[in-house]
This record gives structure tokens, C-alpha cells and sequence, in this order.
């Protein structure tokens, strides 16, 4: 089948590669379409070591499922965490944290990038009618967004500022805009800003930021400067969440002795939940649709790559069509 | 008076300071001991840039009460952050992180290395007869070890370890095994060993540490180290308290990537609460006066603090008599 082939930092347009044979309660899914992230990128610049086929944004349909053939046809989107269901984070229910997991395009799975992926059929979750396509291929970034607040609760009187317009950011603000708490996004690029105007959603440039006022700091930035700035804007005792995987062990920036001195709390976030991303959507709640910039074909994914990597580029979108 | 006097990183004895003026609300306060604490050693090594009588931990006697006369002659603790009372934290009942707080021998406001000091009366509160002038000195490190418990909830069913057993982990270690979860201490030298084998506390060597399995990590080493230990020993979903100053931006050793993957809890936590410290002392609920390794006059204080700098080192406590 035809797919994306990374190795050694290395990515290729290849019409060669097998195509995938689902395991023990796993399906084939014919990939629709997939969304360049900022994770797919990270690992183009070796962040992680992955060789493969990356990818794991999808929307797709089944086509083979031979444990429930009855969902073949379902259109679907995909949990990319694969547990093994018996390890002690697992039991404790956290599958997203599995000691044994796969991920879906980034460790030791083929992804989203290809004609067809596998996953167990259990990560995959049935798509309404009134969603389209491209409203889908962001349920998982969506689930990102929403982790946060999984993760903590956000008052209605709390001041919150997402640092970062981007991808993740656009998502976040768009997700913690339905909270009706104080929200305030720092935005770079003017795409992004006319954004968030469009959701009437508040936005300031990184100079304007007000200093040790903000309950709740989200970075999602994924700039090294990103952590300093988000230490500078909360208040004492205020929480800063991490969305962004991108900085290097040692340079973050963080003052250790000014976060026990002020007793900021720093959280790490990572994926979510998929079932309230599917809801909003369904209820068009949010509207991610807007951050589409363009769609390639996958034969064209070394342009669609450095397009995704341009600074302020929104979402790319790889046509498996 | 006599006094301790810090200036350009240079400690000195003095029999000329001027005894300290009570201001508005305040009370001189007749310093009976002081102890020495890490923030002290870290002080004189530049740390924080402060000039004057350092010494924050101190029990001692009402000696001058203009608004309240009739405090004269209580033996009395000192809460050491003194607050504004009208900034945004203050009305936010965070008056430990006022933006215009001293802080008795740390930040603007000097300390109890002094026959005298002066504090506002509401932060000076009375110790129960049945508690020891030995027992009383240490209730600023203990509110400060009984912060984390005010920060977060530890459950009996959690695997909590503290790194590091020194002045603030023995005292930590005490109040966590009051809560009957599963406590382990990393402790280095023998003295500190012995004292938790005493109070049968577990005890590990550093080298002994599982990895990902602990619900709670407290860093209270101090060391560079300390940091990237606790990422390490840290579960998926887990929290790291950090109740150090010492390190340095950047030098943490933590991997913010992992923090993320992870989603990992990063708290800072510094002072704490003086009514469950003197509540704990006045039960015999834990027993800090098995920490005091020396005891040395206010004139003998270079001698003292060069003490409390050598590794493994306890309690070590001035006193003004």
C-alpha cells in the first residue's frame, strides 16, 4: 500500500509497504483522512526514536474486523494508546499510561499516514453521521484539549491563559471558552489571532502578558521561552499545565527555587478522553474545522510536512484518496 | 544587643546591634533559642540577597506588647511571613504569598540569631506549657513539613517516599507516618538512619529505589540530584513535592518531556500552618527534639553554622542565654 515511511529522521513517500494485518480484537481501517501534529514533526527531527509509519490524527472506516465483523463499514476514529490491559497502571485505570502500551504512529505501532492502519477495536470509536470528516480527524487533538480539564477543576472565576495559538492552542482555547471562565489566549501569527477574534475569544501579543495574576497558565506553545513566560504570568499557588513535548531535558527555563518559594503546581498533560470530543462535535460546540489550512495527498506528504512546519501553520490535512 | 549579622555572604558576631523597635501591632519577643536551617546556610552562600540578623525558627518570650499588654511574659512561636493584609493574596487568604510580605530573617525583617526580635502580634502564637523550649523551636520546620499535607491529599493506601532524611525530611517523615501510608524514607547517613529505625520508619538507600511506583515522591534533599531521583521514582499520574530552594534554574534534572507523557505533578511547597505543628507537639504526636545534634551560644554562631553545614548534620540550635 501506499503510505509515509520515517527513518533516520528521514521521511518517504512509499507505494511498497504491506499492508497491515490486524492482530488478536483488532480491525484494518481504510484511512479517510489525517492531520499533521506537532508530535509528527518531533519525531521527523529524531525526538523520539520511531522508525515506521507515522501518523496518528485519522478518521477511517473498518474494513476488516474479524472479532465484530457487524462493525465493518463504521466509520471511526482511534484511541492511539494501546493498552495491554494488565499491567498495574492499566488495573489502576489509567490506560493511557499502560507500561506496555503501543502508540499509534509514535512507538512501536505503524500509523495514520497509509492507505490502512490496525488497532484494536476497541480504541476504535464509531463516528456520528452528522459529523463530517473533517470535524473528526480533530477528535484527538480535541481529546487533548479536553484532558486538561480532566486533569483540574476550572472555576468560572478563574483568570486563564493559554500560551500558544497553534494547533493545540487553538483547541484549547476553543474547549475552555465553553467553561465561561476569564480566558486570555497570547497569539503570534495573525491567522491565529483572526481566529480566536472569529469565537470572540480575548487575545493579547507575549508582550502584554500581565505578570503573577493567572490562576491557571496553559503552555502549549511548545517554544523553549514558553515555561519562563507561563512561571512569570501565575499568580502564587497557581497551576501551570504542560501540553507541549518538545523541550529538551534542562532547558525549560523553570525557577525550581521560585516555584516551592510561590507553591506553583506544574502539571503534565497529555491525551484524552474521546467520548466528550465526540460529543462536542456532535453538538458543534466547537468548531475545529476552521483550522484546516490545506490538504495534500499522501504522495505529496514531504510538501504537506514542511507546509505543517512553517511558523503559525494550522492544521495540515494527508488525503489517503 | 548581641546579634548574628549577615552581610555580603560574610556571618559576623556583634555586641553593637541596636535592639529592634516594636512597630504597629508589633511585639518584641526575647529570643530564648533559634535553630538553624537550611535556608540559613543557603543565605550565607548568597542564595538570597539579605543583609542583617538571620534566623527564622525561634521560640522566645514576649518582652514589649504596646496594643497588648497583657501578652507580656508569653512564651511564644513566630509565624514568619508578616502580610500586608490588603494585597490580592492577602484577601485571598494566602497570607503566607502577600506581595509585600518580610519575612523574619530572610526578606527585609530581621531574624532570631538576636537576644531580641520583633514580629506583629498576630503572627506570634502562645506554646502550651507542656511544651518543651526544645520541642517549641522546631514548630516553624514542622508547619513547613505539615504544608504538604495541607497541599494535597495522601491517602493509606499511597506509596509516599521522601528523599532525603536531614532536618526537614526527619520531620517530614514524622508527620507522614502519623497518616498510615505506605512511607519510605531515602536517608544517607547513619545518624539520620538510626533516627527513623527509632521511630520504626522504613528507610532505603538511594541506590534501593524502585522506579514508577511511588504515588508520591517529596524532595526535601536539597541536592541537584533530588530532582531528576524523583522523576524516576515517581508512577505515571504521580506527584513530586518539591520543599527545596537550593536549586538552581535549569539545573533541575527534570525531563519535561517525560513530565508531560507522564503527566506528571511538579508542587512547590514552602511554609505552613502553626496551629497543627504546636497541636502536634502538645499530643506528643511526633518528636522533633531527637534531631538536635549541638547546641551552641549566640557568640559561638560561625562554629554553629559551620556545624550545621557539614553533611548529614541535624538540628543545631543557637541559644541566647
Amino acid at each position: 500500500m501506499r503510505a509515509v515511511w520515517l527513518e533516520n529522521q528521514s521521511l518517504k513517500f512509499r507505494k511498497d509497504v504491506p499492508e497491515p494485518e490486524p492482530g488478536a480484537g483488532e480491525a484494518r481501517v481504510k484511512v479517510c483522512q489525517a492531520g499533521i501534529c506537532g508530535t509528527d514533526l518531533e519525531l521527523v527531527k529524531g525526538y523520539y526514536p520511531f522508525s515506521g509509519i507515522p501518523g496518528h490524527e485519522f478518521v477511517g472506516e473498518i474494513v476488516l474486523a474479524p472479532d465484530q465483523p457487524d462493525r465493518v463499514g463504521q466509520r471511526v476514529v482511534g484511541e492511539i494508546n494501546v493498552n495491554c490491559g494488565a499491567c498495574r497502571n492499566c488495573l489502576a485505570a489509567q490506560p493511557t499510561h499502560c507500561e506496555n502500551r503501543t502508540v499509534l504512529g509514535i512507538k512501536n505501532r505503524h500509523g495514520a499516514f497509509a492507505e490502512y492502519l490496525c488497532l484494536p477495536l476497541k480504541n476504535l470509536k464509531a463516528v456520528p453521521d452528522t459529523v463530517s470528516d473533517d470535524a473528526a480527524v480533530f477528535v484527538e487533538p480535541l481529546a487533548a484539549a479536553l484532558e486538561i480539564q480532566e486533569q483540574i477543576k476550572i472555576r468560572s472565576t478563574d483568570r486563564v491563559l493559554v500560551l500558544g495559538a497553534g494547533r493545540l492552542g487553538q483547541l484549547i482555547a476553543q474547549t475552555l471558552a465553553l467553561l465561561d471562565c476569564d480566558l486570555t489566549v497570547v497569539a503570534r501569527h495573525k491567522n491565529q489571532q483572526a481566529l480566536l477574534t472569529g469565537r470572540q475569544i480575548g487575545w493579547i501579543d507575549e508582550s502584554a502578558v500581565r505578570q503573577r495574576i493567572f490562576d491557571i497558565v496553559i503552555e502549549a506553545s511548545g517554544s523553549p521561552q514558553g515555561c519562563a513566560l507561563a512561571q512569570k504570568a501565575v499568580r502564587p499557588r497557581g497551576t501551570i499545565v504542560l501540553k507541549s513535548t518538545t523541550m529538551e531535558r534542562g532547558d525549560s527555563g523553570i525557577n525550581f527555587s521560585s516555584l516551592v518559594v510561590d507553591e506553583i503546581t506544574l502539571m503534565g498533560s497529555r491525551c484524552g478522553p474521546f467520548a466528550p470530543a465526540l460529543h462536542l462535535l456532535k453538538k458543534q460546540r466547537v468548531d475545529p474545522t476552521v483550522l484546516i489550512a490545506a490538504r495534500y495527498e499522501l504522495r505529496e506528504a514531504l510538501t504537506a510536512f514542511e507546509h505543517a512546519s512553517a511558523p503559525g501553520a494550522l492544521k495540515i490535512l494527508l488525503s489517503t484518496t
